[in-house]
């Protein structure tokens, strides 16, 4: 009883795009409890297809397939079901007029070529497609139910949710829940060393993905009803919670900027920023969400002339301490709140790299300091990642400890 | 005359991560002039492994797969193609020397199974790996010649170039030459048809890569020699950067930030930012590589009261234009150049999302301008992408429109 991912299009074997679809369908699948044990992309080649077709249908459940639903020549998914099934083809009306009405719609010619579009195998089923063009069908291949989906991934994941995932989860006599944990500050060999002996005892399974810098924990148990699954995870979930204590920030989707900026809405209370070797990332972070009603805004002080003018760093702090040092994440932090008039601030200074670095002050090196009503707090670590994950690690780092001030956790 | 990419591991099948590995593998294959008709991911299962092996070495001249060569037990590759070879296991001395000197020196302890990653199949050849643990090892299984790396990239990438490239190269007679120029400003369908006919005319193939907002476009020639292949990739490219004019704004890995950073090197002039809408992503992807020695830095100016307070935009712009306006931008580009004191600055303002839309000033819509010695040039935009792709193409305007003034180019 498992299932297959099959992605169609030359554009993945030639690695013109990473195949973000196959990852999701897989975390997908496996949360309806079904394991995939393997998944296969082909070129747009009508022999490569129906064999792929034929072999996946004869070992699995479930095929979910991407791709090869477009107008163009090089799109023969539905031919190359058809030709498996030994059906023909016929044109589904419902479609046609459907797609007709987009095109229309959208004041654009509406040839032959997109008729094809409505065109599926004479046992298909076909898939609503509330979000694009191309509908989506189903087939049964022998004992497999095929499912045949566009690979647009704003269209593709709703008609999974839609069309797949219910039927998914009915074939296996089990029911799973999963508890998502998102945890920060420690590498994956530590959470992991941590949470020993939770599987075998809570009779759950534990799965990771690294998304640099957090670690997400994923708590996933199979019972036999949806209730009893949902109690189990969120049994061991409490087990997980409590090995890793502070390290845990968030359940689910939330993100630590969300987080946070909850925290500083239920006090009332503004948020600024002071940028150096971070330039512009955590103010970046912070604003993927909306943030007007916390975030005030951000000095990316790049040179020293910004952090003396802008932010009121001494100059003699600059010239004594150097620009990257406590003294100055400091006063950076002080200076935002005052310049920004908020209740609270971060700031970074630090060695991003490649180079720059001195014996005393190592590439990686990065100061940062959060000021609240309460008084500065500063920290320093140092990253051995490469520029850009220094940045971002530096980013979370400084995003993580104004966190740990807001709960009164201590500095992590 | 075909390759396979095959990679192993549960965390793969489950989509905990993105198979990053595959991707870049066979845009690498493509870019030696080998076909690659099929991409495999299958679980840590013996069964599933071996299978694997045997179809792809029957229907490939060559398979690279990846991972599975850790220490845990799951990992069994070498034991999979030992099995599969009907041969035994040896343990290699040279890399069991070095890998308890790589353990010696990181002071950890040397285990069993870490002596585990020097088994290799009887007829294996060992490959080198002087970026981490695992040696990887390649053997033939008929007439397939099949690789095996570690899946860790900063690993495996470098150990492709230095055991296989050249192997794949030396299997297809033709050589091929690539010449990738990067484009910005108009969508792939739109770049696709300024192209039509070239592939025909100039025996060449031309593949795109989308990699939001820009697109890259790849044109690639297959002739009997290299220097045939790199003259005729030339001559094509010729015309391909003739067909889209100043949309193509670098050749190779230039990214636009580094475009933009060259010429600002090249006057001796300073860049600042004042960043509404974009929140500071502008800054980041400048600083994303070294730029300390042109780039001062930003003010993300997130709140009303930071515009006028440390920009410099009068109250009554505001108040009549509003925020995001044409005005408003104008104000905020030359207030950054007098605030830093630089010579040049970019300013956006804009509503990106999801919600503070009206019907005048609609979500996506963004204004943006370039102050220069010269004067200040605005413009805007109504992108329908979603936040923080909106925040992208916006960051990406701003930097074109900056670039197309220091080059004496039209807006676009």
């Amino acid at each position: 009883m498992t299932a297959a991912v099959l992605s169609i299009g030359t554009e993945l074997t030639r690695g013109e795009i990473e195949n973000t679809n196959c990852t999701w369908l897989c975390e997908q699948i496996t949360a309806c409890g079904m394991q995939v044990t393997e998944c296969l992309s082909v070129a747009d080649e009508m022999s490569k297809i129906r064999t792929a077709l034929r072999r996946l249908a004869a070992e699995h459940r479930v095929i979910v397939c991407t791709g090869g639903l477009g107008p163009t020549t090089d799109d023969m998914t539905s031919e190359a079901v058809a030709l498996e099934l030994g059906e023909p083809l016929r044109r589904d009306e419902a479609s046609l007029e459907s797609l007709q009405a987009r095109y229309a719609a959208a004041n654009v010619h509406f040839s032959d070529s997109n008729a094809k579009q409505a065109d599926f195998p004479h046992s298909a089923t076909v898939l609503e497609n509330a979000w694009g063009t191309a509908p989506g069908f189903s087939v049964d291949i022998d004992n497999c139910r095929a499912y045949f989906l566009p690979g647009v991934p704003r269209e593709m994941k709703p008609m999974f949710q839609k069309h797949i995932a219910s039927f998914v989860s009915a074939q296996v006599a089990a029911r799973t829940a999963q508890i998502r944990l998102r945890s920060f500050g420690a590498p994956e060999s530590a959470v992991n060393d941590r949470l020993r002996g939770i599987e075998a005892e809570h009779d759950v399974v534990i799965g990771y993905r690294a998304h640099f810098p957090e670690i997400e924990v994923k708590v996933m148990a199979t019972r036999a009803d949806a209730d009893s699954a949902q109690t189990a995870a969120r049994g061991a979930a409490l087990v997980v919670k409590e090995r890793l204590g502070d390290l845990v920030y968030a359940e689910g989707d939330r993100d630590l900027p969300d987080v946070v900026g909850d925290l500083l809405r239920a006090r009332g209370w503004w948020l600024s920023l002071a940028e150096s070797c971070t330039g512009g990332l955590a103010s970046q972070l912070i604003t993927r969400t909306p943030a007007s009603d916390y975030y005030k805004g951000s000095v990316v002080c790049y040179s020293n002339d910004v952090k003396e003018h802008l932010l009121g760093v001494p100059k003699a702090v600059l010239e004594e301490h150097g620009a990257v040092s406590e003294a100055t994440v400091q006063h950076l932090a002080e200076g935002a709140r005052k310049t920004f008039d908020s209740e609270v601030a971060i700031s970074f200074s630090g060695i991003a790299g490649p180079s720059g670095g001195t014996d005393e002050k190592p590439v990686g090196l990065i100061h940062y300091a959060v000021a609240t009503p309460k008084g500065v707090v500063t920290a320093h670590r140092v990253f051995r990642w490469g520029r850009t994950r220094n940045q971002l690690a530096a980013a979370w780092a400084g995003l993580d400890l104004l966190r740990r001030q807001l709960l009164d956790l201590p500095p992590h």
